[in-house]
């Protein structure tokens, strides 16, 4: 099998260092170069952290980058600006771009949906590579259908600010849309405690556990006659995203369509 | 909204009788009669435990029930001899059938299928009603294509006499069926108390943990890098499963197809 | 060993007929008679659900019983008006009670210890005989000493009115009892739903679930950097009070004290 | 309050850089000084990860820094011998040792309670300072007094080697000292697939689960009618550990005991 080619965008980020680590550790993947606003001319072997990484030039420039490397895939986990420009130039030049990023605008993506359409070209924009985040939402949304109590516990250190977390509350709404409305438990019950049945959205309840020592967790439990279902994801570092993004490279070398967000990959 | 009309065959049995309550606690259901080889010209209101449930006649036949009652839909939760007769009676009198049975041969699930298309009628035969349990086996294959390193932890009341469950085996072995090939764990682990790292299924593990107070259980456990993912189906009794029944019969009077399995109902 | 002589008290009730199930299959334990104010002058085996338990003769004066029948210990499982009566006739036939009741005063309480010092016998009181359950507020209680970062999370069937439930109240008091109090979360955290962050006890968090399926659950979830410690209780049904009626029996006969709690019998 | 002032011997070790974090963070907490074989006359503040700790010197000689600096606990976090030998020194300059080794035998143990007690002086040498698992231990032992059905499932990365791991060895080995002995399971289950059942240990079983993105956890799962208890611990990094160190530290101070194992100072 050939080897996937891919420059990554951003090598220094959080996300950015990780894709390098995954891309460079993953036996089908190739990482020709690296695109950083900074260090033109370098080497990636010259940064911190990177001096075992050998043979991989990096570019400040797209346009110079892509003449110069012969690529497959483009690997953007910058900002929406840059990302935006990142990505047409890189459909531009016949190479896929696979893009983190929550920033894009309506108008952004159905431009790039066009220009996919025009060259036949894969894009795949995510604002979320955390697969197993992604699956454990769309499994539920499809439980959901069948079982329509259910409630969501999400756990998170003690450091986090908001409550619920957001993706409790998109999981909540991605239920919500296909759930037969339903205000849930006792229509009498009542809180002796103020707040013991966590907050409602649609009639579903959400509860925001925070303690030291938890990272990332969440669980949504549906329950009918004599059964209750559980979907739990537990997520511990950014290694974690990096299994979406590899995804995403495969997924984007072999269909050829705009695709925005993860879930929508999955079969 | 018309209420389905329903015969039930087979309402002394533990799902049967279970398959009466349903029906006659759901709105747009309507029991019509019942099927059973006793009780032939009684009401179901004289046998015990029944004795709230008005109007409804038992019959010992079923042609004798399908010429005398305008019905939809058979619930047959018989035997497998006395279904494969009751399923292709009620084809031929235009009722659609719900099956629960395990006892099925290749040629009777055939013959039946050809009835269906013949007539232009939906049927669905479920070795398995347990709605929780059938989606937790189907998230778990989808998983599965995404991350393969998988381990089921199957807990059960310790009365049961075999290890594995029936359920994790067919759990394993539909994620097996997608997921590419992996001995899972370290290479060179070894259990210095034999037994430990539990049963083997084409790599993966299987653990089956057996406790007074259990009842039935299983989790399945997903994990990559930096996260966890699980899947976990608690049933507590016999209710549990007349969801299934009843979403079958939703399905089955919506669609004119053949069905073998309720996972293939879920979109 | 000789077996331990037992009387019930109360053998119709949903407690007290576990109870008589639970004493008839217990190895070492006989039952001698029932109190039932009802049926004076039958036998046991007389009432329905009761036929197959041979010999056990009805009393409803408990002096008459205890002046007939040879006894060790007296279960009472009636009101707290007559297990009040019940407990101090039996101390007084040097008959030691385990009582399961709610409702005694401190009055009561302390009138029942005074006679067993006198008489220098066993009595244990008991709210709760779900054994589990006290180990869990025990442990949870000892572990507050070490983590004083603590949320509980209890799950119940959607039939119940009120939340949070008594056992999370009184886990969160008897944690307070004894943790340096503390406000948790980060102290600028804001719910973006209210509720969120579920209801507070003495900085603590409890949140109440509410769904169909689910029967009596209790999680106690401790949290210190870099580790979690959970402690978790699931009740299915009546008989897990068995375990802790039959403990109660076994101590009576053992310790010549007046108990209040199963907890104080706990080492 | 007065501060407890601290000396730390081992700084630059995975545990000891995690003390001297611990203990500067700690507010009634003074670090003095560190002992260090090899960086004599420096200050900590000289050595990479440490240089914002101000004002505490290195000493290699363990004499040459109690004879200069005025200390009330030793945290020796070293190897075996050298342990050893600082905490007998220790002991004779009135300093109480807080030693965190696997590796005494029983004669040094012994030798170490008798300077103990000649100088009513605290000392605590514990192999596991991980507080949570020892809880978890602890609680375990306490339950199986009451519940004789027990089994353990401990979940780790799959880069470990052994199965099961050695928590769960001792875990079941502390049960296994109180519980009346019971052969558990159905006396007539049978493997369909070996290994199903677990590893066993007096009767009880042990199941290893090996996933990549698991840390460190372990469950243990008590049944009897009708319910069954559960203590869980999770370790996600080496931080968990200094809550160990910590309440050792605190205790040390109080307690003019000499103690072996974490589990004895916990009430």
């Amino acid at each position: 099998m050939n080897k996937v080619k891919i420059i990554i965008a951003g090598p220094r980020g959080r996300m950015g260092s990780e894709a390098v680590k995954m891309v460079t550790n993953t036996e089908h993947f190739e990482l020709k170069a690296v695109i950083d606003y900074k260090y033109e001319g370098h080497m990636l072997s010259d940064l911190e952290g990177f001096q075992a990484i050998n043979n991989v030039p990096i570019f400040s420039n797209i346009e110079t980058c892509l003449q110069n490397v012969e690529c497959d895939v483009l690997i953007d986990l910058t900002t929406p600006e840059v990302g935006m420009h990142h990505a047409k130039t890189a459909l531009l030049h016949n190479v896929r771009p696979v893009v983190g990023t929550t920033g894009f605008t309506k108008a952004d993506l159905e431009e790039l949906e066009g220009i996919c359409k025009d060259k036949n070209l894969g894009c795949i924009i995510a604002p979320n590579f955390a697969l197993g985040a992604v699956l454990m939402m769309k499994f539920s949304q499809m439980a959901a259908k069948y079982f329509n109590d259910v409630e969501i516990i999400e756990l998170h250190h003690d450091k986090k600010l908001d409550a619920p977390s957001g993706t409790a509350v998109k999981t909540a709404e991605m239920i919500s849309a296909v759930r037969e409305s339903k205000q849930q438990g006792h229509p009498d019950e009542k809180e002796t405690l103020s707040g013991a049945r966590g907050a409602e959205l649609d009639g579903m309840h959400i509860h925001s556990v925070r303690l030291p020592g938890l990272v990332a967790h969440q669980q949504v439990l549906f329950g009918s006659d004599g059964q209750t279902l559980s979907i739990r994801h537990d997520s511990y570092n950014r290694a974690s995203f990096m299994s979406g993004v590899k995804i995403a490279v495969d997924t984007v070398m072999k269909q050829d369509l705009f695709v925005y967000g993860l879930e929508n990959i999955i079969e």
